[in-house]
C-alpha cells in the first residue's frame, strides 16, 4: 500500500490556503491601529495563500477522495506541522519575534492551544500580529473539534475520538447524518460562542481589540493574552467570571452543548463525564478556595474567584493567569501540578489527558480490587450506564502509561538542558497537557523565553504530541507504520 | 464465609515469638558492647515472646491449616503491623526514639526495608538497639521472599508473585516440588550472602559491628547505615564496590540467585527482567557516570563508583548514600527521581514497581501503537519468550495507574502538612517505593525528623502500602472484602 500523496498534499494546500485567509484577516486590524505591520501580514498571507492553493490545485480538489487510514496519521502531524512552519511568517516578517526557534515555539504553542510564550512585552507587539497570534489559538481549537468529531472518525483512527464516538446520545451520526454538517454545526456553536464571549467581555469594560482577542484565546482552551499580566490586568470580577464561566464551555463536549443549547438538557445530565467533569470542578473549587481563603488575607469572595479561575484555567488546559497560585501555599503547588495530567472533556478544545480517560481509570483500578477477590467474574468498566469493552480500557490505560513515560523522557531532557527540577517538570507537564504555564521557574508569572533553543524544540514537539493524543504521532515512529503492506 | 481467626492469630504469634526471638539477640551485642540497655531489650524480647507465644499456643498450632485467600489478605497487612508495633518496644523502652509516632515510623521503616530514618545522632544511639534496627529490616527482607515465593502462590493471591510463578524456569514448584522446602532454600542463600558481605566488609576495615549491620541492610535493601552520614562514612572504595555489587544481588531474584549458585547460568542470562535489571543498571549507570565526571571535578573511577553506588541503591531501593547526587546536576535530581518509581526485580527484597512490571509496560506501549494500525490483530506481549496473558498485562497498567494515584494523593496530603513540592513528592516516591531518601527537604544528606507526626503516619502507610504492592492492603478498604460470601 503506497500513501496517497495527491490527497495529503490537497488537505495541506486546503490548511495552508485557510491559514494564508485568516492572515488577511489581521491586516484590516493592523491598518486600523496604524501599527505599520500590514506589510508584514499582507506579505505572510499571500505567500501562505499561494503556497496553499498551488498544492490544493495540483491535486485538483482531491481532498478525501481514497483517503486511507494511514495516510491520515500523516496527514494529522503533517497538517499541524505545516501550519506552524507557515504560521511563523507574520512573526518572522514583522520581525516581533526574529528568531526561529521562538517564533515556530510561539507558532506550535498557538496552533496546540497551549499558550506558552516567549514573549517577554506583549503589549509592544504591534496589534494585527497579536490578532494573528489569537488567531492560531482559534484556528487550531477549530482543527480539533474538526479532526476529533468529524475526520479521525471517518477514517476509524482510535483513540481521540473513542469517546465521543462511543458515549451514547453523542454518537456524532446520531447528531446528524452527515459528518460534515456536523462539524459544521460545531463551528458554529464555537463562532456563536466566541461572539457572545467578546460581546460580555466589551460590556465588561474590555476595549474591543483585547474583547475579541481573549473570546478567541478562551474558546479554544489557548490562554495567550494581549496583556503581559495575563487576565490579572482585568481585575473587574465581571470579566474574570465571563472568562472561568466560558473555559468551562470550551472544555465541556462540543455536541453536549449543542444539546444543551437545543433545550436537551437531560442528554448533558446523564453524560457521566460531564458529571464529573462539572462536580470535580465544583468538588476542588471549594476545596482550593478554602486553602486560598485561610492562607491569604482575602475575603470569601475573592478567594472563590481566584480559586476558580486559576482551577478552571488549568482542568481546561486554558491556562489565563489571574493569580499567582505558586505563591499561596505549597499544596496548591502540588495540586495544580497533579491537575495538569487532568484536562477536560474529550470532544472539547481542551488539551491533556481528558477527565472521561481518568473516570475509567478510576473506574477500573477500584473493579481491579474487585478482581483480585473474585478472579473469575467478568467487570468491564460501566461508562453512561454501558459497559466499555475491554479494548478500550486497555487502551485507556496504556495510554495513560506513554503519558507518564513521555512525561518522564521529557523532564529528563529539559533538565539536562540545565534547569531546576520544577522548571523541568513544570514545563513538560504543561506543554504535553497543552496548559501554557507550569511551575518554578515556567510558572504562572513567568514565560518560556530564557528556555534555550533546543529546549524550545522539545517543548515544542511535545505540544504536537499532546495536542493529537499521543497515538498519531507516535505511530510514525514505529516501524510498523512505514512497513509495506 | 467467616475469617479463620484461629488460623490468622496463630500466624501472628508465630510472627511475634520469631520477633521476640531475635529481640532477644540483640542482647549479647549490648553486653559485649557495655551500652546499659541490655534490660530494655530484654523486656522487649520477653513481652513480645509471651504474647506471640500466647498467641500461637491458645491456637494449637493452626499456621495453616484452612487458611484461605480472604483470611490472607489480611493476615499479610496485619502481620506488618503486628511486627511494626511490637518493633517499637527496644526504640521506646530504652528511650533511643521517645516519641511514639517516631518509633513507629522507624520501626515500620525497618520492616517495610524503606531505610526513612528520623534519627539525628546515629552514632549516640546505643549499639543493641542499632542492632535492632538493622534487624528489623533483615526480617523484613526475609519476610518479604517467604510471602511472595511461598505464602501467596499457596493462597492463589494474585499480583505480588505473579512473575515469580509465571516466568518459567523459575517456577516454584519447579525449583522444588514443596514450598516450605523452597522458602527454606531461598532464606540460606539470604542468611549466607550476609555472612558473605559482613566478612568482605569487615576484610574492608569495617569494625565488626558495623560490617554485620550494613550486610542485614544491604541483603534486604533497606538501607539503615550505623553512621548517620551513611556510606559517605566508609570512603574505601573497597567497601563501596563490595555494598554496590550486594545491592545489586539483593535486587535480583533469589530463585534466580539460587540457578545462580548451582552453575545453572543459561537460567540467568535467559530471563528476561534480570537482562532488562542487568542492562538498565549498566547503560543508566553510565550516562551518569559521564553525567558526573562532567559535572564535578572527579577523575574517572570515583565518577563511576559515585554514579554507580547512587544509581544501584536507588533502582534497588536500598537507600544507602555515598554521594550527595542532587547536589551534582539537576538532570541527576530528576533522573534519580525518575527512577524511584522504578524498583529491581520481583522476587528479590526490592520494594517499588519492579522491572518486570516495566519490561511488561514498555513492550505493550509498543504493542498498543501496532494494535492502532492492526485493530484486529491478535499483539499479546511476549515475557521469556512465551506470550503474557492479558490479564496479567491488564493488571500490571492498573497496578501503575494506581501506584500513579497513591502517589498523587499522597503528595497532596504531605503539601497540606506544609512542606514544599519537592519535599513532598521526594517523601512520598521515596517512602511509596521504599527506598529511604528522597529529593527537597528529605534528600540524600537528610532525614525524615523533621516531618509532623501526621505526616509520619500517612508516610508510615504509604510504606507498608508500597511493600505490599497496593493490593493486599488496598484491598481490604473495598467494600466487596467485607461482604459475606
Amino acid at each position: 500500500m503506497k500513501f496517497n500523496f495527491k490527497a495529503i498534499i490537497s488537505i495541506l494546500g486546503l490548511l495552508l490556503t485557510l491559514n494564508g485567509g485568516f492572515m488577511l484577516l489581521c491586516l484590516p486590524v493592523s491598518i486600523y491601529y496604524q501599527d505599520e505591520q500590514w506589510h508584514s501580514l499582507l506579505i505572510s498571507g499571500i505567500v501562505t495563500l499561494v503556497v496553499g492553493l498551488t498544492g490544493y490545485i495540483l491535486t485538483k480538489n482531491q481532498t478525501s477522495s481514497g483517503l486511507k487510514k494511514r495516510d491520515g496519521y500523516l496527514v494529522v502531524t503533517l497538517g499541524w506541522l505545516c501550519m506552524s512552519l507557515f504560521g511563523t511568517l507574520p512573526y518572522q516578517i514583522s520581525g516581533e519575534i526574529p528568531g526561529f526557534s521562538d517564533a515556530f515555539f510561539e507558532t506550535v504553542s498557538g496552533y496546540t492551544t497551549t499558550g506558552a510564550s516567549i514573549l517577554n512585552d506583549i503589549e509592544s507587539v504591534s496589534k494585527g500580529v497579536l490578532m494573528w497570534r489569537s488567531l492560531t489559538q482559534w484556528i487550531g481549537g477549530m482543527g480539533i473539534i474538526v479532526l476529533t468529531v468529524a475526520i479521525l472518525p471517518l477514517l476509524g483512527i482510535g483513540g481521540m475520538q473513542l469517546f465521543v464516538a462511543e458515549a451514547p446520545g453523542v454518537t456524532p451520526d446520531k447528531l446528524k447524518p452527515r459528518i460534515a454538517d456536523t462539524a459544521k454545526r460545531l463551528w458554529l456553536i464555537y463562532l456563536g460562542l466566541t461572539l457572545v464571549e467578546t460581546g460580555l467581555l466589551k460590556l465588561g469594560g474590555m476595549s474591543f481589540f483585547d474583547a475579541i482577542n481573549h473570546s478567541l484565546t478562551t474558546m479554544a482552551t489557548g490562554g495567550f493574552s494581549t496583556k503581559q499580566a495575563s487576565i490579572a490586568y482585568f481585575t473587574s470580577p465581571f470579566i474574570q467570571y465571563v472568562i472561568i464561566i466560558f473555559m468551562f464551555l470550551a472544555g465541556s463536549n462540543f455536541t453536549l452543548t449543542y444539546f444543551g443549547l437545543h433545550g436537551q438538557l437531560k442528554k448533558v445530565w446523564e453524560n457521566e463525564e460531564f458529571k464529573y467533569y462539572a462536580g470535580f470542578t465544583i468538588g476542588i473549587g471549594l476545596l482550593v478556595t478554602l486553602v486560598v481563603y485561610t492562607v491569604t488575607e482575602s475575603t470569601l469572595e475573592p478567594a472563590f474567584r481566584d480559586a476558580m479561575f486559576q482551577l478552571v484555567s488549568i482542568i481546561t488546559t486554558t491556562g489565563f493567569v489571574s493569580a499567582d497560585y505558586t505563591s499561596w501555599a505549597p499544596v496548591l503547588t502540588v495540586i495544580f501540578f497533579m491537575l495538569m495530567f487532568v484536562g477536560a472533556s474529550a470532544g472539547s478544545t481542551a488539551g491533556g489527558v481528558k477527565v472521561v480517560r481518568h473516570v475509567i481509570l478510576l473506574k477500573n483500578s477500584i473493579l481491579e480490587l474487585r478482581r483480585q477477590i473474585h478472579p473469575s467474574a467478568v467487570l468491564p468498566v460501566r461508562l453512561n450506564k454501558v459497559a466499555v469493552s475491554s479494548d478500550i480500557t486497555f487502551n485507556v490505560m496504556a495510554f495513560m502509561i506513554i503519558y507518564f513515560m513521555i512525561f518522564a523522557l521529557g523532564s529528563i531532557i529539559i533538565s539536562a538542558l540545565g534547569y531546576d527540577f520544577n522548571t523541568s517538570v513544570g514545563a513538560v507537564a504543561t506543554c504535553l497537557g497543552n496548559i501554557g504555564p507550569g511551575i518554578g521557574k515556567v510558572g504562572p508569572m513567568d514565560n518560556f523565553a530564557f528556555i534555550s533553543s533546543g529546549g524550545k524544540w522539545v517543548l515544542s514537539f511535545l505540544m504536537i504530541l499532546g495536542r493529537l493524543e499521543l497515538f498519531t504521532v507516535l505511530i510514525l515512529f514505529t516501524p510498523y507504520y512505514w512497513r509495506k503492506h
